[in-house]
């Protein structure tokens, strides 16, 4: 009974197997640390559950804006990035919105897009280059009035970001633009880390929303907690359609813990990335393995055939992401510990 | 740049009014015991933040099954129920859907519906019977093909509920109905409290999607914890639209820790109703107030000009509701301790 693009639709899946290292969703390898859990939580049993949280969820806005050089009014906090997705996806995408984006990418976007009645135009690419298709997508935005472009740099899932001044060629584009840098604090050089406040670009952009996430590189996933930033007239905009009071008081708190303690983030980079070289290194000296460059916290690569289940059988579960376009007999691997790292190369030494 | 309808969109906005006594969003007075809150937090330190919440929540989902004789196949659960309808809006409402509510009731739905492309269809009604317009929505269901209603019984903010007998006249007639029960477990008779489970309803019935929260009897907005109960094809269609890990592990574990001890709603409940029947009694004596019939946490009344800044003066923030449809000079207590409430009433009776 539900409407027919719904219907038509898969959901989103995950194949719930188990192996004893666990490197298939992009996650931290490094917990949040033990004694700054153990003060954000003795602070949040005085906290009136009863009440609802702040509307305007101003201390954690504050906080973000404070340590990324912003104003609160650039920033909206949710519920993990995702539901921010979803929101400005709600305030720009309406029935027959052309939506550009780069493909294989995040699943979460097309569906997004789908399910607001827009026009979804992939630009498929291959990931071999490690860069995102820039020109192909400036050559389709024109071909459609007020089209939208969504770009996830890194990229998810294969790891690859927008070529140097791309994202101000999007800019210039006109499109609206939606960048996703739920993995940008793991590129190297730091070129797009959060664009709204880099003096290359016109600051705020008028058409430029950047997403950000605390699940990834804060090690904070299970709490679910992202940010956009953008101008406050499009903050304005997309708060109408996102959910009042979508974020927690507990998430809430123990981010703003975390801004406070911006050392853990800088910590968990500095391993993440010089495990990421050392690992995408290792690979590539494995033969019958192609490996797609990777500026974010994991690296997908191909098989000539499918090494899932013989690497589940050697205690390690990565993603298999052959079933996207353009992945056929691709896995994807999230770095995690030295150790960890050690034996997924181990085992794919093995059965490669 | 937002698209026609959003740009057209009011903010849902809260007043940011403070006074000593706060009775202005249907929260519990009651806030959840420290010795349990104590136990559920210690347990949170333990578990890794830096992993995703179970893809299924397997665990909130068969406690909450368990405690109303369901299957988890049957339920969903979300980022407060808020999050759930506009995911149930997402899987059965589009562009063109016809979906008929009364008015006034809580403002979301419109909101979601006008975000969705659909078609608004409210149906006025006059709160002082203390009964949603069931006639009239059932006139209005069959002029359009395949519409869905939309019902908050007990009604926010009006406190009515639907008729006897009203659900199952609405499920007869072939409507998608979602039944949003924020307010149920207050209601008195316990008619349609989660109606997927009563006998005088076949079970589960194809067409209903039931809506609860913990926000309210439970005393955990705070929280963010909602769930849905509807038919296993239903959740299954819904969840493709809902957002994946929308429920952070602290709040759904402190879910499931609030379901092992029942008896704090089910105490929650008896002390708010019977303040609730006090306070009416009171306030029906108080002339130049028109009480409207509640089976709610809170009293919405008319008076012959606006005592909202009256009663802050008095140190008693209510909810102003009077930009409402049909509730001009209209405002919404909130149920609170008997001393908040006595103070509430000691400050209307002087203004009024």
């Amino acid at each position: 009974m539900s409407r027919s693009v719904v219907a038509a639709m898969t959901a989103y899946t995950l194949q719930l197997r188990e192996a004893e290292i666990k490197l298939n969703q992009n996650e931290s390898p490094f917990d949040f640390p033990l004694e700054l859990k153990e003060q954000a939580l003795a602070r949040m049993a005085q906290r009136a559950w009863n009440r609802y949280p702040d509307f305007e969820s101003i201390a954690l806005r504050t906080a973000i804006a404070n340590a990324y050089g912003l104003t609160a009014d650039n920033i909206l906090v949710g519920n993990g990035s995702n539901e921010l997705l979803a929101a400005a996806i709600g305030a720009f995408v309406g029935p027959g919105t052309p939506v550009v984006f780069p493909r294989p990418t995040f699943a979460l976007y097309e569906k997004l897009v789908t399910i607001a009645g827009g026009l979804p135009i992939p630009i498929d690419f291959d990931p071999h280059s490690g860069f995102l298709p820039l020109d192909e997508m400036l050559s389709a935005i024109p071909r459609y009035d007020n089209a939208v472009a969504i770009v996830c740099s890194p990229n998810n899932p294969t790891g690859g970001v927008l070529p140097e001044r791309g994202l101000q060629a999007l800019l210039d584009s006109g499109a609206m633009v939606l960048l996703d840098e739920a993995y940008g604090d793991f590129q190297s050089g730091g070129q797009a880390i959060l664009p709204v406040r880099t003096d290359k670009i016109v600051c705020p952009p008028q058409n430029l929303v950047a997403f950000r996430t605390f699940s990834k590189a804060w090690g904070l996933a299970a709490l679910r907690v992202g940010w956009l930033a953008s101008t406050d007239e499009n903050c304005r905009e997309i708060r109408k359609v996102k959910l009042p009071y979508s974020l927690n008081v507990i998430s809430e708190a123990i981010a703003a813990v975390a801004l406070d303690n911006r050392e853990i983030r800088d910590r968990n980079v500095a391993r993440i990335v010089a495990e990421r070289e050392r690992v995408l290194a290792e690979m590539r000296s494995i033969p019958r393995i192609a490996v797609f460059p990777t500026q974010a916290n994991f690296i997908t690569f191909r098989m000539q055939r499918s090494l899932f289940e013989a690497l589940i059988g050697r205690g390690i579960l990565v993603r298999d992401v052959s079933s996207y376009p353009r992945l056929q007999s691709c896995l994807r691997v999230s770095i995690g510990t030295r150790e960890q790292n050690d034996a997924f190369l181990a085992a794919l030494k093995e059965v490669a």
